[in-house]
C-alpha cells in the first residue's frame, strides 16, 4: 500500500453523469477509500455498482454521512432540500458537504435552512461539464479534466473545508474558480440561461405559426447553430429558469434594452450604429473563441 | 462535339464565391459556351481567369450584355442598382438577367427602377449557400449541389424566362423553390436575419460591461453555438439588416412579444407555461433537425 487516500469515505447522492464521474475520477486518482451511493432509482444504483462507480449502495443516509469525509449531492437542484434535511442531523463533525447544482443562491438558501448553524460544513460548487448524455453509463473518470468548477464558498466555511472541496475537484483534473453565489448566478444567467431562453423563444415563435413549415424549410446553418440549445431538456430548463429567476429577470431586462437600442437604430436606418454594435460583438466573439484552446 | 450548350454566352458581374461557383457549375455541366466576367477588382478578375472560372474579362458591359443569353449579378446588393442602370439600355431582346442577392424586395425595386418596361427580363433569385469563405478562390463547381435556390418571379416575367433561370440553377445541382419577394424577405428575416441580430446583441451586451472578462470566462458550449453567428461580417450584416429593414422590424416585434410572454411567465414563476414553451420549441427543433439529411 502507498499513501492513504485523501478521502476515506465519500457519499454520493445521485450517481449519474455528474456524481458518477466525480466518484470515478477520485478512484482513478487513488484518493478515495470507499464510495457509497444513494439515488432514487435502484436500477441506476445497481448499474453504478456494476460499473465500479460506487462500492456500495447506501441504505440509511443518516448513518452513512456520520462518518463520511465528503458528501456530494449531485441530484437535480429540486431534490436537494429534502436530501439536506435528511442528512443534516447526522453530519459528522469533520464531514464536508458539497453539491453539483448549476444555480447557487437557491441551493445556498436551502442549505442554510437545512444545516442551520452547521452551514459552515457546506461548501457549494458548480462543476461545468456538458450534459449531452446523462446517467451512470455516461459517467467517466476524465469528464472534469481541464473543465471549470466554480466554488461559491460561504462566509461560514472554514479555510480547511473549502480547501478539502477544492482538493477533491483538483483530483478530478478541474480548474477551480471562486465566486460569490450571487456573482455565479448573474454570470450563468447571462452566458447560459438567457441564451437558452432566447433560443427556445425563437423556435417557439416559428413553431406556433400557421405556416411554420415555410419558415423551417429555409432555415439554414445560422439557424442551426443559434437554436441548437432549443433542443435542450424542457423540465431541466424550467427548473433552472425558476431556480435562477431573479438573476435571469435582470439579465433579460438588460437584453431587452439592448434589443430596443438595436431596433431604434434599424428604424432610423442608422447603418453606422448597427455596424458599431455588430463590430464590437464580432471582435469580442473572436477574442473569446481565440481564448478557448 | 455533342449537343450545343443551353447557354451560349453568360455574363457574370462579381466573380467571387457566388458568381464564380455558378460559372464553374455551368461549365462542369457543359451548358455554357462562354463566360465573360466583370468586377471591381482587376486582381480578382485575373484570378478568376486563371482559375478557369471565366473565359474573358469584359471591358464594356453594354456591349457584352447585348448578345448574352444570361446575365448573373452576383455582387453585394448595394452595388446592384448601378450595374442594372448601366446594362439596362443595352439588354438584348432575348437576354435574361438574374441575381444572387440575399434580400429580394429591395433588389426588385432597384430592378424596376433600372429596367422599366423591360422588367420582365429580370428574374430575381437567391441561392442559399454558406459564406464561410468568399472570393474567386473559394468558388467551386459543386457549391450549389443539393442547396436551395429561391426564385422570386415577378408578374411580368414570361414563363420562358423563369424557366431559363430555373434551368441554369438546376444545372448547378440546386433544388429550386418559388416564393414572392415579400414572402422571401419575411422568411429570411425570421430564420436568418433576426437570429444574427439577436446573437450580435447578446455578445455586444456582454462586451460593453466593465467586468465582461468575468462573463466570458464562464461562457461554454451553449454560448458558443448561440453566438457563432455573432462573428459574422459587420458590414455585410449592416447591409442585409438595412436592405430587409421592414420585414426585419416586423419579425423583431414578434420576437419581443414572445420574450415578453416568457418574461411574464418567469415573473409569475409559472413553470408550467415555461415548460410548454420550451417543450414546443424542443419538439419543433428536433423535427427540423431530423428533416435535414
Amino acid at each position: 500500500m502507498s499513501d492513504a487516500p485523501e478521502f476515506g469515505k465519500v457519499v454520493v447522492f445521485g450517481v449519474g453523469l455528474i456524481g458518477g464521474s466525480f466518484a470515478l475520477a477520485l478512484k482513478a486518482a487513488g484518493e478515495v477509500g470507499e464510495v457509497v451511493g444513494f439515488g432514487r432509482s435502484v436500477g441506476t444504483l445497481k448499474q453504478a455498482l456494476d460499473l465500479g462507480i460506487i462500492d456500495r449502495i447506501g441504505a440509511n443516509p443518516g448513518q452513512e454521512v456520520a462518518d463520511a469525509d465528503l458528501v456530494l449531492i449531485a441530484t437535480p437542484v429540486g431534490q436537494m432540500p429534502e436530501i439536506m434535511a435528511r442528512i443534516a442531523p447526522y453530519l459528522g463533525a469533520e464531514t464536508v458537504v458539497t453539491d453539483g447544482g448549476s444555480t447557487k443562491s437557491d441551493v445556498v438558501a436551502a442549505a442554510r435552512a437545512a444545516f442551520g448553524d452547521r452551514i459552515g460544513q457546506f461548501v457549494p460548487a458548480h462543476p461545468i461539464a456538458g450534459a449531452e448524455n446523462s446517467g451512470a453509463a455516461a459517467a467517466k473518470a476524465d469528464l472534469y479534466r481541464e473543465r471549470k468548477v466554480v466554488l461559491t464558498a460561504l462566509p461560514e466555511n472554514s479555510v480547511l473545508n473549502v480547501a478539502r472541496v477544492r482538493s477533491a475537484w483538483e483530483w478530478c483534473g478541474a480548474q477551480i474558480f471562486e465566486l460569490t453565489p450571487a456573482e455565479h448566478d448573474q454570470v450563468f444567467a447571462a452566458v447560459s440561461h438567457l441564451p437558452h431562453l432566447l433560443s427556445f423563444a425563437l423556435v417557439h415563435d416559428l413553431a406556433v405559426r400557421d405556416n411554420s413549415e415555410l419558415f423551417f424549410t429555409f432555415a439554414a446553418s445560422g439557424f442551426r447553430d443559434f437554436t441548437r440549445i432549443a433542443a435542450s431538456h424542457p423540465e431541466m430548463w424550467r427548473d433552472i429558469a425558476l431556480a435562477n429567476r431573479d438573476a435571469l429577470l435582470i439579465e433579460l431586462k438588460r437584453y431587452e434594452d439592448q434589443i430596443d437600442e438595436m431596433r431604434a437604430a434599424l428604424e432610423a436606418s442608422d447603418g453606422q450604429r448597427l455596424e458599431e454594435i455588430f463590430d464590437t460583438a464580432r471582435r469580442a466573439r473572436r477574442a473569446w473563441q481565440a481564448s478557448q484552446k
